[in-house]
């Protein structure tokens, strides 16, 4: 994989070009490089070693406490030492000033070697992140830093029992704490009452304490909440209550466990009900949980997006990583488990030895298969990294577009990856055969581990929504137009090249389809028919996002070695095998098929 | 799902007819509704409770038995007390002489209720009707017909730790047992020396005797074995001895429990690893396991393929019914469970009460391709059961039509439900969202369990060349042109039907285009060439015959009631977001792609 990281990075995304900017001026190829081996080191000694391990010794709830094996902690404890928490930020909060895309390269070695353990510093960093952007200055050095420091982990609190992708209905309620709770220099004090489910991370005793991002509701004067997302606020609520310069108090917050969620696979990370201002606790002598409101009552969703966002970004790369771990452990497996013999013009020689199943074109079919999803959901992922970078130290211009580029982009990096990575994992096993549906390989666990993705960080459904509903149609479609053009670019650029010609013209043929497939979708105007096959579209953009991807890859990976040979094969393989799958799904998002609004319940 | 087999076996099928047949003279609506009413009773009561219990509570060795719950067994003699283990046997042989197409309408329940239970009998009774058609009439009385009755269960024992698609490199070898060994009543007695692999049922205590069907060479007089399919022989090799009259003698054969493997699911069924003749048992003093040839030398796999072919079957039908708890599963949880609205012509209006998510039009999507993929499946699967009653039992140009349409569609009733009635399970995941992740509602057992059905009784690679190199081309591709004729019969009848016109174009046109893919493939007449997208071939075949089926099930399934309603949706869903994709799968078979054939090794 580090060739290939190597090639994305260097030869296809110019890092090296960032050194040219004032932020990330002290770096270099040699800077960049030495991050990614300690990563990989890091990744290799303290995760991959006890990913299954994770996976068979469950958290578990004693009533009081969570037990993890202690190669959690250790894990844990070898990536806080390590800096990395902090490697994007800036040096006077003991960062890094690494660019997003380094750092994301740095989390390919995490997620690859366990995803579940590396939730927690991915969960810690984005909550981090969201007070660097929405917090009060008195916020980010209590909370931030001491999660950049790895002293406290954090966790996002959105979801509820009742409430899961529709957030408007969320029933945890806040009130202000008091007389004087808008004079507390952590910020307005509130006190949180309500259950949030799915909470990753949500307990445990790796770190000294553990802040949660909470979604809740402000009552009006007349204690009612009002409905929708508009009356959703955003509080800081510690598991431990810590003073203005971040001590611990000594006094436990209002949260508590309800209990553990048993998982499918992930399951080397916690996941929690907890309780908000049960009781169970009497901070100050009365029940409920002491909350600490960020940015303005009714921001709360729009500051939460801020992290929602990279944690799409995130989750994605997790895919793709589970995906990628797959691969590599089914071509080892190919390359050594002698079986059968190839089909020859003549059909098959059985008085010849066994010859490695990678001979077989079927199995070549799918380590193919999973070499293009996996390679090109790296890129994307890393593509949406850098483009964060460009957001942040860009010209106005470059800014602007890579803004536009990531709200379209950003469903597809967290939903592509997450039903293509899986299907990796399905044919990873399916290349074991027997050997992949047993617990002794470790390509059944990445199968149950990715499962996750299209549910998590909102589903696919809700990415299809976000992206036909809302960003390929938000300010007249610039948001779309803007990846057209560089979709364009690539098409001419690969027109120059006899070899790439053919695949320039699927290319745009498929541009344009997708072009007239959103028109069509909205030719009534009426959100009930246009989004009606929204996840179909989802799909279907994804899969274009995708060749357009190894289209520009293709460009790049450009000589007689392995390697180019590998990459053109790949793509190959995208256009010949997947492209064409496009037609299918965007045949019913274009006649704005009514078949499913217009059945009913009974007819099932 | 009563309401549907029922429409399925009496107005689609017409089962009824099959009274007027000598054999099942004595059967009637009646009789053949009450071995469905008993077995969803049994299957409700005995299997249904246990099936998660079977998966948590995995079977154990303690290095001398197998440990498997209580539950197990109970479930056990509930179904051998039945009777329904020797259904579709004569009256003579304590059989109730059912048809074919009704065992297999009984098996829907024990498959949906516990596929990992329902193995044991699965197996035992193949084992048996192999034994029926293969066997002397001894080994019919004595191994037979105490697997019919229940005493004892059987297995199959085709791969090795080495050889699994490749059968013809196992190696397993079976020596003539002493001067007497071709004087035995049970058979020509031999040694068997070797190890199978994956073996369901290998080991456990639920029957007083397990009959394991082994198949092994014979060497030359050179001491050497032939090379390929040739040299297998096919052997009755027993857990315990036996004599003549089928009473255990007390002496334990020379076969040995190396381990049991742990899988991802179907944990209620043990799979085993299992020695022969490694000296573990020495019976008559001397290491070996004691086997009886059945049939001839040379022709185990032909025997073999008798259980095979109907195992496969039965795997096809595991994998709908693993679908259809699935569905039956999230269509009870979209019905009960409220989030969010449906967006209306004007979106959202949040001030309103959640709705049940059944209302979303992509929560429908999922449930109706839940509900067209296993409603198909279970329809592919009866018919199948229903031309094997043809083979049996129709006159002599029925018989042979039927015997083609088997040939042809045995590889896709079992490797269509295996990859569709899994992307079902995955669908089902995703209706009950963060709680289908989780190990409190079956769901996501249910796609671990049916993730085995693309692995076992040959994988899906395996079938499609089976499809491909064999069956769509063999005696001038006979077999391709009764099912065409069939699927034609059908075009011409919802041709006359405007509302089924379309459909009707459409599936005349896919079948033409896989004509034409099959004619392409083989256009070089270079097996490499046109095998190298098999799979693909195997995929799109799949959807042309499910698409037929829906077809023929649309112009049975009449009237403006909410049944007829869901079957005609279903269709339309079918035709409309499924067999399009018929285009992609052909495009590179049509043209013999290369790409998978010619990557070479260090280019991944």
């Amino acid at each position: 994989m580090r060739q290939t990281l190597d090639f994305l990075l260097n030869d296809w995304l110019k890092v090296e070009a960032l050194n040219q900017r004032e932020r990330f001026a002290d770096h270099s190829s040699e800077t960049f490089g030495a991050v990614l081996d300690t990563s990989e080191r890091i990744a290799r000694e303290k995760f991959a070693p006890f990913n299954r391990l994770v996976d068979t010794e469950e958290p578990h709830f004693d009533g009081d406490k969570v037990h993890l094996p202690a190669a959690t902690k250790a894990a844990m404890d070898a990536f806080v030492e390590s800096g990395l928490l902090a490697a994007a930020q800036d040096y006077d909060l003991g960062g890094m000033q690494l660019p997003c895309v380094i750092e994301m390269a740095a989390k390919t070695f995490f997620s690859k070697a366990s995803v579940a353990l590396s939730g927690y510093p991915m969960l810690t960093k984005g909550n981090a992140n969201l007070l660097m952007a929405h917090g009060t200055d008195r916020q980010r050095e209590v909370f931030a830093a001491n999660e950049f420091s790895g002293r406290w982990f954090g966790t996002m609190c959105l979801s509820e029992p009742q409430a899961g992708s529709s957030l408007s209905d969320i029933a945890t309620r806040a009130e202000p704490d008091g007389d004087d709770a808008f004079a507390d220099v952590l910020g307005p004090r509130y006190r949180l009452k309500g259950n949030k489910m799915w909470i990753s991370g949500g307990e445990h005793e790796l770190s000294e304490n553990i802040i949660h991002l909470v979604l809740a509701k402000i009552p009006g004067p007349d204690g009612k909440t009002l409905p929708g997302t508009k009356g959703i606020s955003l509080f800081i609520v510690p598991k431990k209550l810590v003073n203005a310069t971040g001590e611990l108090t000594g006094e436990r917050n209002d949260v508590s466990l309800a209990g553990l969620n048993h998982k499918l696979g992930y399951r080397g990370t916690t996941n929690c009900l907890l309780n908000f201002g049960e009781g169970r606790f009497k901070p100050g002598g009365k029940a409920g949980a002491v909350g600490y409101l960020v940015g303005q009552p009714g921001d709360g969703l729009k500051c939460m997006f801020h992290m929602m966002n990279e944690a799409r970004i995130g989750v994605g790369l997790g895919a793709v990583m589970l995906g990628y771990a797959g691969y590599e452990a089914s071509l080892e497996y190919a390359r050594q488990r002698p079986q059968g013999r190839p089909i020859g013009p003549s059909g098959k020689d059985s008085s010849q030895a066994q010859r490695p199943i990678i001979e077989h074109a079927d199995v070549r079919r799918m380590l193919l298969a999973q070499k293009s999803f996996v390679e090109g959901g790296l890129a994307l992922s890393l593509f949406c990294a850098r483009l964060v970078d460009e957001e942040h130290t860009g010209d106005e211009a470059s800014a602007t577009e890579a803004k536009l580029l990531l709200e379209v982009l950003t469903p597809i990096a967290k939903s592509w990856p997450s039903e293509w990575c899986l299907e990796a994992n399905s044919l990873a096993i399916q290349v074991l055969g027997g050997y992949g549906y047993t617990r002794d390989f470790p390509v059944e666990q990445y199968w149950r581990d990715n499962r996750l993705n299209m549910i998590h960080e909102g589903t696919h459904g809700i990415q299809g929504l976000d992206l036909l509903g809302r960003k390929v149609v938000m300010n007249g479609g610039n948001a779309l137009m803007a990846l057209a053009g560089r979709i364009n670019a690539t098409v001419q650029q690969a027109l120059q090249q006899p070899a790439l010609a053919e695949q320039a013209n699927q290319l745009a043929a498929a541009m344009a389809r997708v072009g007239r497939a959103t028109k069509a979708a909205w030719a009534t105007g009426n959100p009930e028919e246009a989004l009606a096959n929204a996840t179909l579209y989802l799909q279907a953009f994804g899969h274009l996002v995708l060749a357009w991807v190894w289209l520009d890859l293709s460009l790049c990976a450009t000589g007689e070695n392995d390697f180019a040979r590998g990459k053109q094969a790949a793509a190959k393989y995208f256009f010949a095998y997947e492209l064409p799958k496009l037609a299918a799904w965007l045949e019913p998002v274009e006649r704005r098929d009514g078949l499913c609004r217009e059945i009913e319940d009974g007819w099932f």
